[in-house]
């Protein structure tokens, strides 16, 4: 019988019978308990919430598995020197995929204009294609290649961009810093699903936002930091960004005096693009643990240099 | 050298290059003109705006070939009887998916009540997964079926009916007066895509209205009369219908003083869902005439008696 600390108690509500069953499902002996002696604890579940710091007397812990696929809260924990797993979870990357390409097709459809028609305009105007309307996806983790690939399933020229090279079929993979100042190049979307790292803030800035097509939209369902947040407004002042649906913030929730908030050319979804659903990272978790205890590499697990 | 009569005089603007230029590609020498005397005509382009009523003189004429999927304004014209095709165009495809899973996610994600937020008001309530969204899409045609298969590649659990039966991978397919009963029980996105015919008017109606999941979508880009209109109102008064986004309408543009115009709980656009680019129409048009020259049989000709 192994213990299971779950360690996020504003969520033990969610998980406190999906958890123990996913477990008994994936054949684990297990209790999954709120508390429990550090020396006894063979698995902490972890989110960002968890009041837990110190990972120091958790002697035996074999895994920390977070609930969270950001994991930026906890990578620089200079306690936590048992191994450290993001959630890459089916539902979550489903969610994220429909949020993107929802919000995409929003813009590349103008569909705004006709939910905010006080005048009741008939203007029959069609918009161009998808295969006209280039796209970028900035980050090629789990999340943005899945996205990257839906958007090219519906027929947009979808280039992608990350640190290190990537293949993605049907999508043009560029890399570097040569890389990002071409990919975002007469872009007309933009997604940011970076990864938190030193190396990301503020990728979106001054200098790259001038690079896309002129009016082009900003889709951040990534991480508030990814973009100077200054920059952002400059350039929609000036209409060189057309738009900004955001869904991250560095202050979340997103503070009522935020200049975003009242922007006619920013959308605010209050980070609701990717969200956990506990059935299926319960899963995800019994499959990590099941992996663990059969002497099998776990899943997902962060590079603490590279931070995700 | 063979004769083609454009008979549709708005949109030669947008023709009188592409057309020409897609013949000689196909290597049908032909000349294309906007006026010849009937007997000597052997195609005839048309579109619903053409003063062209009588095709009697046309003696010779082998094919008319409609810019137009709908034909609902040409089938009934007894002095045809020349073969009639539908323009079934690939872009005219691509646009009406666009504008479908457009407006299903924005519905399916509830980002209306993003871009219109003027308390600022953060309630991070995420919509289910698409998997759990139900959708029907009533017609599986080349329009429907594509839209069809581009939501359930999306994750939406897909019903397609139509009036005979069909197969289409990855959605249940259903037909017939009990199979259109089935398709919209419990239904929370329904498409209406059906060709217009005297057996499809009112297709959506008081009774068929009340068959799906209370609060339900529907969309419309496919022909106004496919809808009972006050049947609909009604329905969105008792919220049995939630919300209605309508591309087409019994009279079009849309006249100011309907009631959809001002209804909180329906969106006009403007008969922008699917639109014939003239390129790929071209393409499509001298590929029939190089088939009918080579006496091969048409494609998309058009049933009389069916209507489409």
């Amino acid at each position: 019988m192994i213990t299971v600390l779950f360690a996020a108690p504003d969520l033990w509500g969610e998980y406190s019978d999906v958890l123990p069953k996913a477990l008994s499902d994936a054949g684990i002996a297990a209790q999954v308990v709120q508390d429990a002696a550090p020396e006894t604890v063979d698995y902490i579940i972890y989110a960002p919430s968890a009041p837990l710091q110190d990972f120091t007397p958790f002697t035996r812990t074999k895994a920390v598995l977070s609930l969270w696929a950001g994991v930026e809260r906890i990578v620089g924990n200079d306690t936590l020197t048992q191994p450290l797993c993001r959630m890459v979870d089916p539902s979550l990357t489903e969610s994220m995929v429909e949020w993107v390409v929802g919000h995409a097709l929003r813009h590349h459809l103008g569909i705004d204009a006709h939910i905010v028609n006080p005048g009741h305009v008939w203007n029959p105007v069609v918009p161009p294609l998808a295969r006209n309307r280039p796209v970028t996806v900035l980050g090629l983790g789990a999340l943005g290649t899945a996205c990257a690939q839906a958007l090219a399933g519906l027929n947009f020229p979808v280039t992608g961009w990350s640190r290190t090279q990537k293949s993605v079929s049907g999508v043009k993979c560029l890399s570097g810093e040569d890389g990002l100042r071409q990919a975002l190049t007469g872009a007309q979307i933009v997604v940011t699903l970076l990864p938190r790292t030193p190396g990301t803030e503020n990728t979106l800035n001054a200098d790259t936002l001038a690079l896309t097509a002129r009016g082009a939209v900003i889709l951040n369902p990534g991480r508030g930091p990814l973009i100077d947040d200054a920059a952002l407004l400059d350039a929609l002042e000036t209409g060189q960004i057309g738009h900004a649906t955001l869904d991250v913030f560095r202050v979340e929730p997103l503070p009522q005096d935020h200049a975003f908030w009242a922007h006619r050319c920013v959308t605010v979804t209050p980070h609701i693009a990717a969200d956990t659903r506990a059935s299926s990272a319960s899963g995800v978790i019994a499959e990590n643990i099941r992996r663990a205890e059969a002497g099998q590499p776990l899943l997902h697990r962060v590079d603490r240099v590279l931070g995700y």
